[in-house]
């Protein structure tokens, strides 16, 4: 499974799209937003440079895409103002994975580019908005050419699922599971957090050619408090979907191999692992690093969503981001009595241990002035 | 009527589609070859740059959005290798308007990045290739950051159709036809001319803040030879495209406020009304302008190509460009009658006047070193 392929929101702006079902992840924008503030007034505390790269890994499509975008560019803007000196040249960068639906944000720039004029006037910019597409696990972007780089409900997704799960398929390591579970042998456990250290560190040492010293990067992503990786609070919604596609096995409409041989290409680190990480990097100071809980539907109060079971809200969430993998590796045939049940799960676990939450991450990582790595 | 909402290729890869029928531009390209050649080796003769910015402004999408970049990568990679120096950072942008089909340019990435490793391998790059939505009339990269800027079969699209045309729909000034026609009065011939000359500068001064000094632009798109515009190189494929309309009228099917009040935003301009554009804005020296006749058709050879009648080849190159904007105008159930009926009025006139071409103008304009303008 090419992840650069099968790993993209639900398109479109139906029902199960994501556009319409991405309530947590602006809720995650909206809590990083402070941690993001403090970080960009931190660049800008010495000098405001001429031209300010700024990049948004794992966009995404939808309300969110432009969002957080448009908050950056009004904390610098505020700041300029404040200091009453022009505004820097923007250099904007979207990046997600080639299979993302980057056309539906372009038609969205003319309308935000008339908005910025409007609002900001002629003080602001020039503002260049553009697309990077491909994988944050590699090099995206020019030498030193980013300031601040954000990612939101992103990093948890790995490159790959780890290799090592699915190298003898008549023997699966992680038999009716599909992510670390309490019953997994302690070879998944190793198996994930390798491939989590492999990708991680990959993803820094991108990052660090890219910035300038001096420039950070904050990032959201589901973690754990815990060093136990096997706890309710990082697995269970990945528990609760293998128990609806085992229930399914069980009346013979999905096949038992199928479940036994996917892996989710997902983990949520702990701290520990995550200041591991940087440390041996060796490029980022870590700034700050918080962790809050995020109710499994994002605590959404709107009105349409008022009205459905928890399940159905958090089973939306989950259908908008997964469905396109396990489209690819079950058949879309399933994917609406699969989420059916898996809501049910849901409704039934929250019932019985109120509230149900995700543990996120808020890492915010400044690139050290002194240049550790240069190579390739 | 707002272009860049409504000017782009037919997407997909069906009958009508750009992808399908895209030969003529192929031409265009492999004929404006030798020019790019020599332009991009004159950028490099002094020094090769640590990181070279290059933009395709109009990439469109299909097989040809990718083409000119690897060219392109391959004449400077070649240089390198004879020189025996480090191959520099590549910083690619494809730029078109934000209704383009980018998405499928973003799919042929992974396979692109995967053949530039296997043929060049490691001693070549790093290759960033982004995409930047917006209209090339205005500002679109950061200030110096371009080196080498191409546009194939692109600029002889206006920014809007001459807005004075249309100030009196009770009184049409250019009565049944579509863009300069023999029959048309000075005032159309005029306002053509002064909406050629607003975007050829304000073109020429956006691309004169973007290139470094020495950076130079290969454009490519069709023109005239006769300072006269009402010649039929010059604008007999619309002439023709009018008559179809109005035969339609004449039954019925269309309503001649219709036509009226539609005027392609194209021009075709000759050789003196360039260089008296890139004169009065002073920023470019024109290094190379040729013209080169090109079949209607391309000269197409292919073999399912060859079994249609001619009419039926223009017919299709021609809707796949124009479709999305007469669309829009006209209403999508005509195209296909609209389009029958111009493929056999192309027959008709290439029986008359064997071979049928267009001209197409292959400046190349070197930015001067010394700088004229700065400001925004």
């Amino acid at each position: 499974m090419e992840i650069a392929q099968v790993l993209h929101m639900n398109k479109g702006d139906d029902e199960t799209s994501y556009a319409k079902n991405s309530t947590v992840q602006s809720k995650i924008i909206s809590v990083g937003k402070p941690v993001m503030e403090e970080a960009i007034l931190g660049i800008l505390c010495t000098h405001i440079p001429e031209s300010v790269g700024i990049a948004d890994l794992g966009c995404s499509s939808g309300p969110n895409a432009l969002r957080v975008i448009l908050e950056i560019l009004d904390i610098i803007n505020t700041k300029c103002q404040d200091l009453g000196c022009q505004s820097p040249e923007f250099r904007v960068s979207l990046n997600d994975l080639p299979w993302n639906d980057f056309n539906s944000i372009f038609r969205l720039l003319p309308t935000l580019y008339h908005k910025i004029k409007e609002e900001k006037g002629g003080r602001f910019g020039p503002c260049f908005i553009s697309a990077m597409p491909g994988s944050f696990y590699g090099r995206l972007f020019p030498s030193r050419s980013l300031h601040f780089v954000h990612s939101s409900s992103s990093l948890h997704w790995l490159s790959q699922a780890p290799p090592s799960l699915n190298w003898n398929h008549r023997m699966p390591m992680n038999k009716g599971k599909i992510y670390i579970s309490k019953t997994s042998p302690s070879s998944v456990l190793e198996a994930y957090s390798q491939q989590f250290q492999k990708d991680f560190s990959l993803f820094l040492k991108s990052r660090s050619e890219e910035l300038v010293p001096g420039g950070c990067m904050v990032l959201s992503f589901m973690g754990r408090r815990s060093t136990d990786p096997t706890t309710d609070e990082s697995c269970y919604q990945w528990e609760l979907l293998a128990r609806a596609l085992m229930s399914m096995v069980s009346e013979g409409l999905v096949k038992e191999e199928k479940v036994d041989s996917f892996d989710a290409p997902y983990y949520a680190p702990c701290a520990e692992e995550l200041k591991l990480e940087v440390e041996k990097e060796g490029s980022f100071n870590i700034g700050r690093l918080e962790a809050f809980e995020i109710d499994w539907d994002g605590g959404s109060d709107d009105k349409q969503a008022a009205l459905q079971s928890r399940g159905r809200k958090v089973a939306k969430t989950i259908r908008a981001v997964v469905e396109s993998m396990l489209e690819f590796h079950f058949g879309g045939d399933i994917m609406d009595e699969l989420f059916k049940r898996y809501g049910e799960l849901v409704d039934d676990y929250c019932l019985r241990t109120q509230p149900s939450t995700s543990i996120w991450s808020f890492p915010c990582l400044e690139r050290t002035t002194k240049w550790v790595s240069l190579g390739d």
